[in-house]
């Protein structure tokens, strides 16, 4: 918010005041709709400087006519976007991993708009590095991230996977590969996560391998688990599950839709030692619960006492958000039919556009149809190494919580 | 819900339709405009049964003509409301603080509507309880309270602080004294929250000695002090300030009005040997940080790097709602301002018409103000000992936030 924005020489972008307002708030993104004049001739990717109309500098950035997010800012002030400038800015999001997670070796060490660097996501797996760009702007200037990437964490190896559908918006095809160093079996890398141990699949795993945003939840929700009958849903790798049984559960039954995730998992359980209690079971978890809430199955197997249900998102757009909804509560009345007086619930929303309170909502109407009591017990957020940024919304999305179904009392 | 409510021979009182639901989700309260009809002569106190216009039992409870919370439901089925029916309740919710706080000695066992008992708190002071009642049908079985909980928790002593203006609504004056053993000293009694040691005064201390529901966050929040200068506000007996002075703060100042307060955590400070590193102060929180953070003292006062807000409510009702918000945002803008770059905020909202989202608001209004962007590390709730049922929305009103101040990167 400087008054210096033309002495930077870089071609001056102007927005409406009622837009300046939010990206004076720290929000980096400018939207078509917002501009009110751009120099002619542009070119995509090239830095511009933002200002509002009475000329002060609101930021700098690389422009893209071809989205609709037409600058992405990345610094407040007029200042070059080099190796340097990556690199002072991996390492003060790499201080705030080591200050909220220490002690963990892997984690997502940028995570875009939370730290300043909109459209960059790197997660780190031991000393491997996942990069997934996003924008334009950042694709151009894949060489000095990858050389600011290699100076601050010397990894042994950094690959791309840049795959997210958000790359067309920006006129981006996918890419993935070999960025950096080398790596002789990227598809089963062996990872510790809260001292356990994952095999994740660095070229073919969903996100950039694991959902490393429930790394503290994993441990949290654990809290719960001692002795308890633990049902895992929608268990990819066996997160929640395996951290269930290393916690002193009775036993663990984890469900995924996929093959290979339920035999990586079962691979996870005996590389821990876990296998013992941990099945697995490929299963659309929907008709697996509703299967087994019906009542003469439900007498006949017993009720769980810890329940997870860590879905993929119900909805990507907000105008889907009623639907999503109605879907959250069909799950969730049928997982209470099966939970044990007593017995824990936790659960988790990944939706940017559904908020904690109409999840909770979603949730107690469940509760109501099932006529079930709850007790909450914990609230959950995504995991320190995703930071939630209050003026950028878009950067919280994971919620959750645990309810305990209180026993009917006389 | 079972249809057997004429089996129970007590007067019935019949609700509206849309009022029953609200009250089958688990809500205890029957406000006096749900009734739609009552038998006359009802006596203030006794039990009647509460059905819904197709006469099923939503539940029993006690009947006052008083107040306009007419029926508080303390069963779902018809049962005998006795001593063995208080001492059932009161193991129940035993077993949750049990779970939920391992290794505590000082909690609240009975938090009213969050265990089935509206009306009803009493709080656990090492061997000695603290009872508080704000409902005419459990004042009138006061002894059959006090005779369960002795069995049940075999205290040295049980005490009454019935004080709350609640009980002017049920047509109550105030009560208090020693109700069952004896205790010698109830204004300075010793006991210990984490592993600290505070001196609580039983019979002229804030709530009913001590602030139970800040228990876990005192140590959640106590995570961010190690090396740090502590601005403890509205520090009350120090339960901020000495947690993060034993986490290794380098220093701590306490803020209180209350001269007694800022007395007794300074012997509080003393008990713990942490009086080195502790210093306490009687002064207005808003005049003191609006006179510090007048840019001349800013300068000449290091800034902290750890600052608690924990004030009490802004507001006690939903029509003041939008003045406690412009309270909040400006308290925030004088902490931000004293706030050190890097640096955490911690900061609580006793407030129930001011929920987490309107809270954030504010703070992100105050951050905007000042010019500084903030990233959250952490949620906070009311400890475990305080439990939410998100199906009757008034046991929810305790929230907080740490955001730590980004530093301004190049």
């Amino acid at each position: 918010m400087s008054p210096a924005a033309s002495d930077s020489m870089l071609p001056v972008v102007t927005i409406r005041a009622r837009d300046a307002r939010r990206v004076a708030a720290g929000h980096p993104w400018v939207f078509d709709g917002a501009l009110e004049s751009a120099p002619s001739g542009l070119v995509d990717g090239a830095i511009v400087a933002v200002e509002d109309p009475s000329h002060r500098l609101l930021g700098i950035g690389p422009y893209n006519g071809k989205s609709r997010i037409r600058v992405r800012l990345l610094a407040r002030q007029s200042v070059a976007i080099d190796v340097d400038f990556f690199e002072r800015r991996i390492r003060s999001a790499l201080a705030v991993r080591e200050r909220h997670l220490p002690g963990a070796s892997s984690y997502r060490v940028v995570n875009s708009e939370s730290d300043g660097l909109s459209g960059l996501v790197v997660d780190r797996y031991e000393d491997v590095l996942v990069l997934q760009i996003a924008s334009l702007g950042l694709e151009q200037r894949k060489a000095a991230i990858v050389e600011a990437l290699a100076r601050v964490c010397k990894p042994r190896a950094i690959l791309e996977r840049s795959e997210g559908a958000s790359r067309r918006f920006e006129g981006l095809e996918p890419a993935s590969g070999l960025l950096a160093g080398s790596l002789e079996s990227p598809r089963a890398l062996p990872i510790r996560l809260n001292g356990l141990q994952f095999e994740v699949d660095l070229e073919a795993g969903h996100k950039t391998g694991l959902y490393l945003d429930q790394q503290a939840n994993y441990e949290a929700v654990a809290r719960f688990a001692r002795g308890a009958r633990v049902l895992d849903c929608f268990s990819f790798l066996g997160g929640f599950g395996l951290h269930a049984a290393r916690a002193g559960a009775a036993h663990v039954r984890m469900l995924d839709q996929s093959a290979e995730a339920v035999a990586a998992s079962l691979r996870n359980a005996a590389a821990n030692g876990l296998d013992g209690r941990c099945e697995a079971e490929v299963a659309n978890v929907f008709d697996w619960l509703k299967a087994k809430s019906r009542a003469e199955v439900r007498e006949r197997e017993a009720p769980w006492d810890l329940i997870v249900l860590d879905p993929p998102s119900f909805t990507r757009s907000r105008s889907s958000v009623p639907d999503a909804l109605r879907g959250y509560k069909e799950i969730h009345l049928r997982a209470l039919r099966l939970l044990a007086p007593g017995g824990v619930l936790a659960t988790f929303c990944c939706s940017h556009h559904v908020d904690a309170q109409a999840f909770q909502s979603a949730i107690q109407a469940a509760a109501f149809d099932a006529r079930v009591v709850l007790r909450r017990v914990a609230c959950y957020s995504q995991s320190p190494d995703h930071p939630v940024v209050p003026s950028i919304p878009e950067t919280e999305y994971l919620k959750g919580f645990a309810f305990e179904k209180v026993e009917e009392g006389g």
